[in-house]
C-alpha cells in the first residue's frame, strides 16, 4: 500500500539517526539517511523509465492487434496520448492528486515559469521538500507514468473506429482530472484509503480505471462495422503478432518498475528485499497467466491461441498488481493463472454482449484488475473483502460516471466515431492520409 | 567465477566493520554493510530485468529468422517456454541448483503456500538468510533468468518442424532438472567448480548447455523438409530481418545484465569498477564479433551477410561470457572477433553435416560457448586448459546424454515432429490455426 | 555542463570527510565517499546501457523510414557502425578526447594487450585513478555510447544511396577523430568550454555534429533518384511505421540515460534530485515536441502526420539536451515544442533546397541541436548568447570542413554512391544479396 509504505519509511528515516547514536558500533552498518534519499529516488527513476517503456509496449501490442489499415492511427494515438498525459498530468493532474504539493502555493502559471513542482537545482538535505522520502522530481516522474498507463489502456479497446481528436480530448480529461482524483482517494491520503482499501500498485486505481473508461467508451461508441453479423462474431485477426508479442514482453519488463517501484523505498535491507520479492512475484504471476491461458485454450479449442497467451501474461500481471509483495511465489503463480483463465472466458463473453474490445483490454485490465484487488483478501491478513469491494465500487462507479459524461458530451458536440466509409477504408488513409505498411499488398 | 566472487564478498563484508573500528576517520569512507546488501541486491534486480528482456530478444530474433508461416508458433514457443521456465525453476530447479536453500526445509508444497524461497516481508539484517550477500528474492530472480535463457537457445534451432507440446515438455525437464543439476556442479559448489573450472557468467554452463540440448534435438528431429536436396543446401531466408536485428540489439542490451550481474556484488569500489570493466568488455566483444563477421563475409562471399553480422555480435557476446572481467578491451575485442569468425565457418559446416539449425544457435551458443571457455586460459593466470576442457566435457556430456534420453522418450511416446503436410503448410495454421501476418500476401 | 559538474563533484568529495569530522552527529547522514564513487559509477552504467539501446532505436527508426528494398542495408549499417564506433573510440577516440587519460602512458598496443584504459581488476579506493569521480570503465562505457550516437545520426540521412564500405570508413574517422576532437574542446577541458560555451549533454557536441556531418554528406552525395522531379518533391513513404514508432520510443527511453547520466554524479542529495529534474524535463520536452508537431500538421495539412509526430518527439529531446537541468517543467515543454515546430517547417525547407534527408535527421539533430544550444541563454543566468553561438560556429565549422574533406576524398578514391541500377533495384539485393522481407510482395 503506497501511503503506508511512505509513512513507514518516514518513520524509519526518523529512527535511523538516533539508532546510530545509541549503538556506536552500528554506525558502519546503518544506511546513512542521505543514502536512503538517494536510493529511494533511484528506485523511482529506474521504475519510472521502465514504466515509461510500457507506453511503447502498449503501442506495439495495439499496433499488432489492429488490422493493417488502422496501424498508423493506433501508433499516432499512442504517441500523442503519452505526450498529452505528460503535459496535462504536470499542468493539472499531479497537483490535484497530491493536494499538499506545490500547486496550492505556486499556482499553475508559476509552475510553468517558476520553480514549479520540482526541487530547485542543487537542493540539499536541509532544503529538500521531502528529505525523508525521495526527490519530488523522481516522484513526479514515476507517478506520471502510472497516469499515462491509464490512458494507454483505453486506446486499445476503442481502436479502429474512434476519431483521433475526440479521443485526445478524452485523454486530456482522464489524465488531468479523472485519474488524479480517483487515485487521490487512496494514494493521496483520501477516504477510500482510510476505509481500509488496499491496492499496492494499482490493479483498481490504474488498471480497472483504464478498463472502466474503455468499457464505457466501447458501449457508447458501439462495435466495429461487420463485427457482429447475424448473431455471429466475425474474426478480425491482428495484422502483426510479432509486434503484439514484442509489446507484451515490453509490458512485462515495464511491470517490474510498475510494481517494484511502488514499494516506494529501497534504502533499507527490508525495503530492497521487498522489492526483490515483488520482482519475483510479478514475473511468476505473468508466467502463471500465460501458461494457464495456453493450457486452457488447448483444452477448449484444441489449439493454443497466441493472442490469449499474450493477454494471459498481461492478465497475470494486472492480477498481481494489487498485492505483489505478500504472496508466496506459489500464491502469486496461482493468482496470475486465475487471471489468465478469466481472460479466456471473458473475451467471448464480451462478444456475446456485443461489446467490441479490439485488443482485449477490458478482460485484462478491468476484469483482472477487480480479481487482483479481491485476491488481496487471501494474501493479506489485514485486508477485508468489504473494504476491497468498497474501493472497487466507489472508484469504478466514479470512473464510469465521469467517463460516460465526457463520452456523451464529446459524442453530442463533435462526434466520436468516424464515418462508415472512413472505417471501411481504414483510419490510416482517412484520418492521416498515410499507411503504416505502404509497400505490402494486402491479402 | 560466481562461487569465488560470492565467497570473496562474504569475506569483505566480514572485514568491513572491524576496519571501520580500527580507523575512526575511515568511517565516513567505508560503505556500510546495509548498503552493501542493498547495492548487491540492486545489481541483481537490474541485471535480472535486463536478462529477462533477453527472452524478448530471443523471441524477436527467432521470429525474424523463420519463414512467415512459422512465426506465430515461434512467438508462442518463446512466451510459453519462459512461462514454464519461471514456474518449474521455482518449483524444482532453484532448490536443486542450490541444495542448501529452503527447499530441504520447507518442501515443495510449503514453497507454494508457505514463505517459500523468498525472505519474509520486511526482513531485517538480523533475520535475512544471506545478509552478507544479497536478498534471496533478487538472487532467485536473477538466477531464473539464466535458466530461461538456456531454454530460449533450444527453441531457435528446432524451429519450423517440432511439435509445440513435446517441446514444452523438454523445456520443463531442461529448466527444472538438466540445467539446475549441471549448473550446480560449478555454481552450486559442486565438483566441476572444485576441479578448477572457471566460467564467470556461463559460456559453458548456460550457452553451451543450451547449444548441446539444441544439437541433440536437431540430430534426433532431423532437418526441415526440402532443406538438403541432392547434396545442396536450399536457402530458407528469414522472413523479417528487422525483427532479427531488433532481437540482436535486445540480446546485446540484456547481456550487460547477464555478464555484469554475474559479478554478484556492487557494494565496494572494486566490485563496481569490475562491473564497469565487464560492461565495457562485453560491449567490445560483441562489436568485435559483428565487425569480424562483416569483414569475413565480404572477403569470402563478396557481400556482407546481415544474418552473419547479427550472429557475429551474438557470438562475440557468448565468447566473452566465460571471462568478461579480466581481459583488456583489446583482448576482449579479439576474443569476440574470433567468435564471429567461428560462426561464419561453422554455419556452413553444420549444413554439410545436414544438421539443420534454423537460427544458427549451435554455432553461436555451443561453438562460441566452448571457445569462450577455452579463451579463459589466455586471460586468467590461474586457469588451466585441462580444467576448462574437463568442465566442457563433463557438462556437455551430461547434457547430451540427458537431452538425448528425453528427446528419444518424447519421440517414442508422443512424437516430436509435425506431419509433412503440417510442415509444408506451416506450423502457424496447422498447430495454432492463426497467422502472424494474416493480411500480407506471400511472394 | 559536464566539466563543471565533474569539478564540482571532485570538490564535494574532498569536502565530505572533513565535514564528517567537524560534525560528529552528521556521520550517519553523510554519504560515505566509497558510496559516492559507487553511485556515480552506477549512474554511468545505467545511463550507458540506456544510451546503448539508442543504437537499436536509430536502427528501427531508420529501417522503418526507408523503402523496403533498402531495409536490410540500413540495418546492416546500423549494427556495423556501432561495432566500428566501439572499437575505434576505444583504440583512438577516447584517449584523443581526454588527453590526460592512459593513452599517453600505455600507448595503443599496451591498451590492446596491457591494462589499457580500464582500472585493474579489484581496484581499491587507494589505487583508483579517479576515486573522487567514478570508475574509468563506466566513464568509458558511457562516453562511447555518445560517440556512437553521433555516427547513428549520419546513417539515416544518407540512406538508400550510399555505398556500405565508404560509409563505414567515414564512420571510423568520425568516431575516432572528428567527434573526439570537437567534443574535447568543451568536455575535455578545451578552449570552447573555457570560452563559456554551455552544452550539458550535447545538443551541439553530439547531435549537431552528427547533423553537420550528415548535411555535408547529403550535399556531396546528392538526392535519391527520382526524389526531385520537375520541381516537385516525390514522396517516398517509409515502409514500416510500426518500426519507426518503436525506434522513437526506444530513443525516448535511451534519452533518460543520455541526459540524466550527463549529470555525471548521483552520490549526493543534490545530484540525485538534479538527475530527477533532468528525467522529468527530458520527458516533457519530448511530449511538447510531439504534441506541437501533431497540432501544427493538423493545422497546416488538415491531417496529423505520424512521421512528423515522431520527429517532433525527437526534436523535443534534442532541444532540451543542451540544458535539461535548469528549466522548469513548463519551460522544458515549450523548448521541446519549439523544436517540434522547427522540424515541421524545416523538413519541407530542405526539400526546397534539394537536400535529400531520408529520415529527417538534419531537422531533428542539426536544427534542433542549434535551437537547444541557444535556448540555454533563456534558462541559464550565466550563459551568454555570444558564447553559445561561438561554440555552435566553431564546432559546426570544424565538423563541416573535416567531413567535407573526408567525403570528397572518399568520393574521389573509391566512390560513395551506388550505381543507378543498384539504387533502383535497392541496396539490399545489390549490395547484400538479401532482402529484409523476402516473402512479402511489394505493392
Amino acid at each position: 500500500m503506497k501511503t503506508f509504505a511512505k509513512l513507514g519509511l518516514a518513520a524509519a528515516a526518523i529512527a535511523l539517526p538516533s539508532l546510530g547514536l545509541a549503538q556506536d558500533e552500528a554506525v558502519a552498518a546503518a544506511v546513512p539517511t542521505d543514502s536512503v534519499f538517494i536510493l529511494n529516488t533511484l528506485l523511482f527513476l529506474i521504475g519510472g523509465f521502465l514504466v515509461f517503456f510500457m507506453a511503447c509496449g502498449f503501442a506495439m501490442l495495439e499496433a499488432g492487434l489492429v488490422r493493417s489499415k488502422n496501424v498508423a492511427m493506433q501508433l499516432t494515438k499512442n504517441v500523442m496520448l503519452f505526450g498529452l498525459a505528460s503535459i496535462f498530468y504536470y499542468l493539472i493532474g499531479y497537483n490535484l492528486m497530491y493536494p499538499l504539493g506545490s500547486w496550492a502555493v505556486d499556482g499553475v502559471l508559476s509552475g510553468v515559469w517558476g520553480p514549479g513542482v520540482l526541487e530547485a537545482v542543487g537542493v540539499t538535505a536541509e532544503t529538500a521538500d521531502d528529505y525523508g522520502y525521495a526527490s519530488t522530481g523522481s516522484d513526479f516522474f514515476f507517478q506520471l507514468m502510472f497516469c499515462a498507463a491509464t490512458a494507454s489502456i483505453v486506446s486499445g479497446t476503442l481502436a479502429e473506429r474512434i476519431k483521433l481528436w475526440p479521443f485526445m480530448i478524452f485523454t486530456i480529461i482522464l489524465t488531468s482530472i479523472i485519474y488524479p482524483i480517483t487515485a487521490s482517494w487512496t494514494w493521496g491520503g483520501g477516504f477510500v484509503g482510510e476505509a481500509g482499501f488496499s491496492d499496492f500498485a494499482g490493479s483498481t486505481i490504474v488498471h480497472s480505471v483504464g478498463g472502466w473508461a474503455a468499457l464505457t467508451g466501447a458501449i457508447i461508441l458501439g462495435p466495429r462495422l461487420g463485427r457482429y453479423v447475424d448473431g455471429k462474431v466475425m474474426a478480425f485477426p491482428g495484422s502483426n503478432l510479432s509486434l503484439a508479442t514484442l509489446g507484451t514482453f515490453i509490458l512485462w519488463l515495464g511491470w517490474f518498475g510498475f510494481n517494484g517501484g511502488s514499494q516506494l523505498a529501497m534504502g533499507s535491507v527490508g525495503d530492497v528485499a521487498d522489492v526483490s520479492r515483488i520482482f519475483s512475484n510479478t514475473n511468476t504471476a505473468a508466467a502463471g497467466g500465460a501458461v494457464a491461458a495456453a493450457i486452457l485454450t488447448q483444452l477448449m479449442y484444441k489449439k493454443v491461441d497466441l493472442t490469449m497467451v499474450l493477454n494471459g501474461a498481461l492478465a497475470g500481471l494486472v492480477s498481481i498488481t494489487a498485492e505483489p509483495l505478500t504472496p508466496t511465489l506459489g500464491a502469486a503463480t496461482i493468482i496470475g493463472a486465475i487471471g489468465g483463465i478469466l481472460v479466456v472466458f471473458t473475451v467471448p463473453l464480451l462478444d456475446k454482449l456485443k461489446i467490441d474490445d479490439v485488443v482485449g483490454a477490458i478482460p485484462v485490465h478491468l476484469v483482472c484488475g477487480i480479481w487482483g484487488t479481491i485476491a488481496v483478501v487471501f494474501t493479506n491478513d489485514g485486508a477485508s473483502l468489504g473494504s476491497q469491494i468498497y474501493g472497487i465500487v466507489v472508484i469504478g462507479g466514479a470512473t464510469v460516471i465521469a467517463s460516460a459524461v465526457v463520452w456523451f458530451l464529446l459524442k453530442a458536440i463533435v462526434g466520436i466515431r468516424v464515418s462508415e466509409e472512413d472505417e471501411i477504408a481504414g483510419l490510416d488513409m482517412a484520418e492521416l492520409g498515410m499507411e503504416a505498411y505502404p509497400e505490402f499488398s494486402k491479402g
